[in-house]
Order: structure tokens, then sequence, then C-alpha cells
């Protein structure tokens, strides 16, 4: 039943177990020159993309996803005026990041042109905001860009990219971090996608690691429910020139917009660790 | 691939989804006078007990149910002394119960002894504490064993059953709320498992409701990830005949046995809702 055309599975063969949504119809499929992108109709999660056999946005649960990616990292920065979205071709992150006023300029940095053309035809939500005024949309290497970049040049780059393999491999590194350092100004911070607490806590474990050898005086790890994901636990990182423990906690409050999941106590709720995650890292 | 017998597979319909498990083996299949239960043993979450086709209880991840479901009522409550945990046949529950030193009597009341005798040889770990001189394992129907019970005789009561379909159905109305009531102290708590926040959302409102129309002073909605379980994120729902915001914080911190994912600041964390489910809940 699980395997025939009614159903699309996402196998994780490193922890035995694999998560399948039920589809009404495959809508597209494409070999750009980075990636096989899939779309699906599906019957339960509205619209599902697919990057090279991973689950990647539905239109049911990508809420949690991108809050999280988002509103953290902003409301922890003191006056984040620039930011840089690397990846994220979906769009979510960049409307998330346009919803904060105090943002000037918003700069969305993905490889692969056909994740963001094929989210414009069948996420349209997700890109409300990409003729904002305040965005920019290039479809280059985010690790050139960066390396390309002023000193001091911005105050948040958010690492919103696939899996640590592939494309996104370079992403993860202390090269790269050395470059994000350079690239931020004071207070800057740098926030990545850090996959699961459950599956994959060796590969946060040696995140904090490389950011704290890359220079960033402080790390912290936000948990969020993620379904559609491996382990349906997922995690952001966040790497600071500065302290990463106080926030904006009244602008949280006041926010001027509406979220579905992110709120001021889930904020300071989302960065308190689990035991084994304190006792892995020390 | 997922529908041979290299997998376990849980569909849930109405969310057009599905959990596969990667099995190395059936290790035992049986059907007791009230359900179904099988055991696998699994490539790499253990042993997996499932019932009437629902995965229970692996080895791999249920200290996130177990310890969520107990350290938070426990610590919550100013001086638990006697505990009933309905259901909970696989004796996780009254196994992180028994870690409290306060606690001087906890009686397990499960309807299917055919659940524990397979935990005592499958999840022998769970089952650590089955010979505690404070521990009572009862075989019989949980909602008798509280309507018979006397008047302000026990100080929390823990609901650890199945979906609310079949034989646990009856744990999830007014009546068995109200006969819960009577026999909570002063003090007292009902905590109960409560589903998915983001599958079950109107049974978690419903049952708000339904303890407070019962009588409840207040209640309250804990989150936790749990991967086997529908979308991958559970909860736990309080309903206590005082305030719950309190806790014994110190006690918490300084708490005498190890756990995994419980902590002080978890407890704090856990509760914290969502905007939606604020939203909803009003």
């Amino acid at each position: 039943m699980l395997n025939d055309n009614h159903w699309f599975t996402e196998v994780y063969p490193k922890h035995g177990s694999a998560l399948s949504i039920e589809v009404k119809a495959k809508l597209h499929e494409e070999q750009t020159p980075f990636q096989k992108i899939e779309i699906y109709d599906t019957a339960s999660f509205g619209k599902l993309m697919v990057i090279d056999g991973c689950t990647m946005v539905s239109t049911f649960d990508n809420f949690l996803y991108h809050e999280m990616m988002t509103h953290p990292v902003l409301y922890t920065h003191p006056a984040p005026k620039t930011v840089w979205v690397i990846g994220g071709g979906d769009c979510g992150s960049l409307r998330e990041v346009l919803k904060h006023p105090e943002v000037e300029s918003a700069v969305q940095i993905e490889i692969d042109e056909g994740v963001t053309r094929l989210a414009e035809q069948y996420f349209p939500e997700l890109c409300a905001s990409n003729n904002d005024p305040r965005a920019q949309l290039l479809f280059i290497d985010g690790i050139q860009w960066v390396k390309d970049a002023a000193d001091h040049s911005v105050d948040i780059i958010i690492v919103d990219s696939t899996d640590p393999v592939g494309p996104a491999e370079g992403l993860f590194n202390e090269a790269f971090y050395r470059q994000c350092l350079r690239c931020l100004r004071p207070d800057g911070i740098l926030a990545q996608q850090s996959e699961s607490p459950l599956f994959h806590l060796d590969l946060i474990e040696s995140m904090h690691g490389t950011m704290k050898a890359a220079g960033f005086a402080s790390t912290r790890t936000l948990f969020f429910p993620q379904f559609i994901y491996p382990s349906g636990w997922w995690s952001g990182t966040l790497a600071g020139k500065g302290d990463l423990t106080a926030f904006r906690e009244q602008d949280a409050r006041d926010r001027p917009f509406a979220t579905r999941y992110y709120n001021a106590d889930i904020h300071r709720a989302a960065f308190v660790a689990p035991e084994f995650f304190r006792e892995a890292l020390g």
C-alpha cells in the first residue's frame, strides 16, 4: 500500500524508520542543475515539495519551521536591519523576516532558482513578500556570496538549507562560519537549521564546537516539532558575536503580525534543552 | 518495500500519513480478551509494542512519554503520597512515579494483564520497579476501580491509556472525571495523555471543557516530542483541584534520580502553549 502511487515515502535508513504522506497526484517533477524537485498534491498536508527524495515543505505544517527559524533570531538581535537568508528558496523564511518592521533589507541567496519558481507556483502564500521593496532574491551560491561580501555588512544570517549533504554540505564547516563571522556586524547572529535532536545529536554537538572554533562568542540551540522532518522533532542553532540569552521580549509580545506557533513564551521555552542534550553538550 | 515483513507501518488515515519502523523480526503476537498485542524487534528502536495496530512503546524513545507523563504532575503536586496509574500496563510510568521518594503507594490499574506480562518479558527495564514494596499491580477495569474507591483517597491519578477508542473510550468523559475528582484529596491532580496538538486539537479542547464541567478548578496542557506517536508531537493534560501553575522547582532541580528529557527548566517550558493552541482554548 505505501509504495504505490498513493503515497510518497521518505525512508530514514540510518534510523530504521520512514514517513509516508498520502498523495492525490504528483503535480511536477524536475531535475534542476542541482537537485531533483517533486511537487505533490496531498490528502491532508496541502502541497508537498520534495527535494532529492526528502520532504522539504508542506502547506499544512511549514509554519512551525519558518516561524522558528526567523522570529527567535530576529527578536534575539537588538536591532536587526539587514538579514540574509542562505538557501530558503521556498521564500517562507524571507516572508517571516519581512514581517519585522525594523528590517530594512532582506536578501535571499538560493543556489537553485528552480526551488523558488516552483514555490511561486505551488506555495504562493510563502512568496507573498517576494515583491516587498526591501526584498532581494538572488540565485547564486550562498557560500560564494558570503565570501565576497564586505566585513560587517549584515546583522543576521539565516542558513535555511537542505541536509548537510550535496549542495548544502559547505554550509556546515568552519571556513563558512568564519566568513559569516567576518560579515556580521557587532551583535550579529548566525542562525542555522540543525536537524533532529533525536537522530542527529552528534551533528548538533559538532556544530556548536565548529561555530565556537570559528570565533563565535556563544551558541544556543532551539527545539520545535516538525512532523515531516526525520523524527518529527527539529532544531535550529544560533551562533552570536555577543550573548544570546536575552531577547526583545516586549517587542515579541507586541509583535505587529500574527503567528501560529511562535510567541514570547514559546521563544523562551524553545531554547530550553532536554537533559540528554545538556549532558551531551556539557 | 514498506508493506513487506521488514517494516511495521501504522497509517493515520484521517491525517493522510503513516509511520513505518524497520523490523528485524516479529517476536510475538497475541489476541487478549481486550486487544491484539504484537512485539517486534526493530532495526533502530529496540523492542516495539503495538496494540491494535498502533505503536505503543519502543525501547529507544519511550523515555520521552514516560518522563513527561509523570515528573511534571508529581512536581506540580505539593506532597504526592499516593498515586494511581490507570492503564500504563508497560509499567514505565509506574517506574518513574516510584523514583519519587515522597510517594508511599503507587497502584497501577491495567485492564489487560497481557500488556504487563509482555512488558516484563520484552521491556524488563520498564518493569524494574514492579517489585518495589510501594507498588501494587492490579489487572481490573480502571473505570470501575475509580467508581469503587473512597472519597479523598488519592493525590494523583495518571491516565496512561491508549487512544480514546475501544477499551480506553470511557476514560475521556465527564462521568469518569467526576469520579476522579471525588477520589482526589485537596490539591489532587488528574493527568491524562491527550494525543497530538497538531492532529487532535479538538479532542484536547474538549477535554479541557469536560474536565472543567466535571468540577476541576484548573486545567493545563503540556507538550513533548514523541516520534512513534501520530504527528511526532504529543501532549498530556492536567486537571487540578487547585492551581496548576506553581511547582516544586527546587525539588525538581534536586531530584534524586536521573532523567533523559525532564528537568526543572523543561517542566516550565513544556507547559508553554503555541499561539494556535492559546487561540483555540481562548
